[in-house]
């Protein structure tokens, strides 16, 4: 028996990894003997680089960068194990997460640190890329990247534009000629599930912008500078970013990828289970136990468990998810060879009492659900069949 | 495939009847072609009497009795479906759940009103009984449920004594003369877990008292008269109930069907799960499924779940459990042959919220456990083995 154990993170709980570890031990406790391979994963979002360093046996450098309201901040790329790629998660440098509610604003953060990561990266020797963009702050159309990388964006007077997306209206010419020449000898995997244009309704700051502090008037600004950037990179290229599937991901970063790179944009967790060796991990594998801290009917688009499970009924591997919650709806799930969606929890209980308990409570949820599974099931060791009791 | 669907009640929220509905539907859901069969179970504690007539297809009868407290109150007896066997549940008439906190006095209370019901049974011809005694309210050793029969307990002027356990004191003499003669030609099953002597440290008095509204002082007075009365029943029958395991059951009528009675105590749940029909139902069972609000380490005293299994067991069928709550130190259940126990609880919530979705949540779970206990599981229908997918 060999069950491969591909968690995301229980999010503000458990790490994926510490919830792969929890599985394994509740496994062990249903049956020693059983075989566990452990490949956390994640859906491109937040958390997805330390889980690609944590499944590849990598490691992570530090790297000090312009965060997105030009305060320093110390920013990390990983390394995978064994290969030569490297990832880097936008949120390190320009995410969300470094600013407060109240600091929120972008008309002024800029993607400029993330351009410097990537600096970096090609600094140390790295020419093969993948790029997490989950989490955000910006909404600058990833033009202070591409000024990191030095590109020069002037304005009619031949000044360099300001920052942040409040900027671009000020743009004139786009001079690529200091354009780090790096960038063409090298590849980019683009994890986002974001399909959505750069400009109008379904436009980056229409559809994002409020979640990064955009009122309606900034709003309207923002999308009215990305579309003039997407002139400007128009005249330059000859891309049309404005109506293009995948140009509005991280505020506008998914167009500048898809004009300035070599990128290839995917489904995050598709990306995160190749890289993470899910695939291999399959073969063989009598049962593959996922989960995350909430599953509902919006898991199937696109989600880590669905994901996983995905992967799973191409080898005919059957899929156990256990979340900290299961929502409504849950039954779509079903087509994709999902076996059962149970929750970890096991009494009434708080939101705050599961997330403290949670690595117990996945540890006695994976030791249950594996002894349902296992019990009187046919293995097929020495090419005999014979019945576990 | 076959599943046997076994569960008590869920105590405030669904009956074991409602339960094994809710069960039945979710293995539906899992799977249209499995077999179910429904017997809804009890420990012999309340609830016993509806459950034993629910899974009998039997009914009930309403008698006007005599209360714990002297009041009127409409009890009823259960008839199990085709048999002439009855079922008496103490707590119809003499129970903890007639009474207010503040009523609560077991100086006073009596069981008069069994012995009521018991007289009625016997007047429509009943001659086999099960008596279920949870619940009690009382501690007066059995002399009110046997005043009821017609045996004479006078004091020193020859007058009969008062009700309750506060009253034996008084007790000088037991007449039997009048005692109901059909009581010879009837038998017994009294469900009871319970194995305290009538007197001492571990009796009635000192282990139940206090739940039923002794105070310290009362429950000196208590023992003291249960004794007395221990020495009169010794005097009559020969019968030494003082230290009898099983005597001090229910306050003390454990020791008056033992002295009086053709009476056999058993485990509740034993008694339960026979007449029920769970062993029948069993034969050529792949799964059970059983459950009650709450599981822990208490379980294995022989509550229902264990029960259950222990029965399975015998027929190499194994047992899942699902349950409101689970507790702490489950683990001594696998030894039953138990494979798993798990909440029916699938997000944080409330105590008050589970038992309100408690139907929804235990036919979810239901099927979550059956869909991932009948994966790739060898039926051998037709005699020839093959593998469900």
């Amino acid at each position: 028996m060999k069950i491969v154990i591909a968690p995301d993170s229980y999010k503000g709980s458990l790490s994926a990894m510490e919830a792969a570890a929890a599985i394994e031990r509740g496994i062990k406790k249903a049956d020693p003997s059983i075989e566990t391979v452990l490949v956390p994963v994640a859906d491109g979002g937040e958390g997805t680089m330390d889980t690609l360093v944590a499944a590849t046996a990598g490691k992570k450098k530090e790297v000090r960068v312009t965060g997105p309201l030009g305060q320093e901040v110390v920013a990390s790329y990983g390394v995978l194990g064994d290969t030569s790629m490297c990832v880097i998660e936008m949120a390190e440098a320009s995410g969300l997460c470094l600013l407060t509610q109240e600091e929120l604003n972008p008309l002024a953060s800029t993607t400029f640190g993330t351009g410097q990561l990537i600096k970096q990266a090609l600094d140390d020797g790295f020419r093969s890329f993948i790029l997490a963009i989950g989490g955000s702050a910006t909404n600058d159309g990833g033009a202070g990247m591409l000024q990191a990388l030095g590109m020069k964006l002037v304005d009619k007077n031949g000044a360099e534009i300001g920052s942040g997306g409040g900027e671009l209206s000020c743009l004139e010419v786009i001079d690529d000629t200091g354009f780090d020449r790096r960038i063409k000898e090298s590849t980019f995997l683009i994890a986002s599930d974001v399909e959505n244009p750069l400009v109008g309704k379904s436009g980056a700051s229409a559809v994002f912008g409020p979640q990064k502090g955009a009122t309606a008037e900034m709003v309207n600004v923002l999308d009215q500078n990305l579309s003039h950037w997407a002139d400007k990179v128009e005249e330059l290229t000859g891309t049309r970013l404005h109506d293009l599937p995948g140009a509005g991901a991280a505020g506008g970063i998914g167009g500048a990828f898809q004009a300035f790179f070599s990128a290839q944009m995917k489904r995050g967790v598709d990306i995160v289970t190749e890289y993470a060796g899910l695939p291999q991990a399959l073969d063989g594998a009598d049962l593959v136990i996922t989960g995350e801290g909430r599953v509902d009917f919006q898991t199937a688009s696109g989600k880590t468990p669905m994901g996983v499970a995905q992967k799973a009924k191409e080898k005919d591997v059957p899929t156990v998810i256990l979340a900290g919650s299961v929502g409504d709806g849950v039954d779509v799930l079903y087509q994709y060879g999902i076996i059962s969606i149970t929750s970890i929890i096991q009494q009434p209980l708080t939101l705050q009492e599961a997330m403290e308990q949670s690595s117990q409570l996945l540890e006695y949820s994976a030791e249950q659900v594996v002894r349902t599974f296992i019990h009187n099931k046919p293995t097929s060791e020495s090419g005999v069949l014979h019945y576990e009791t």
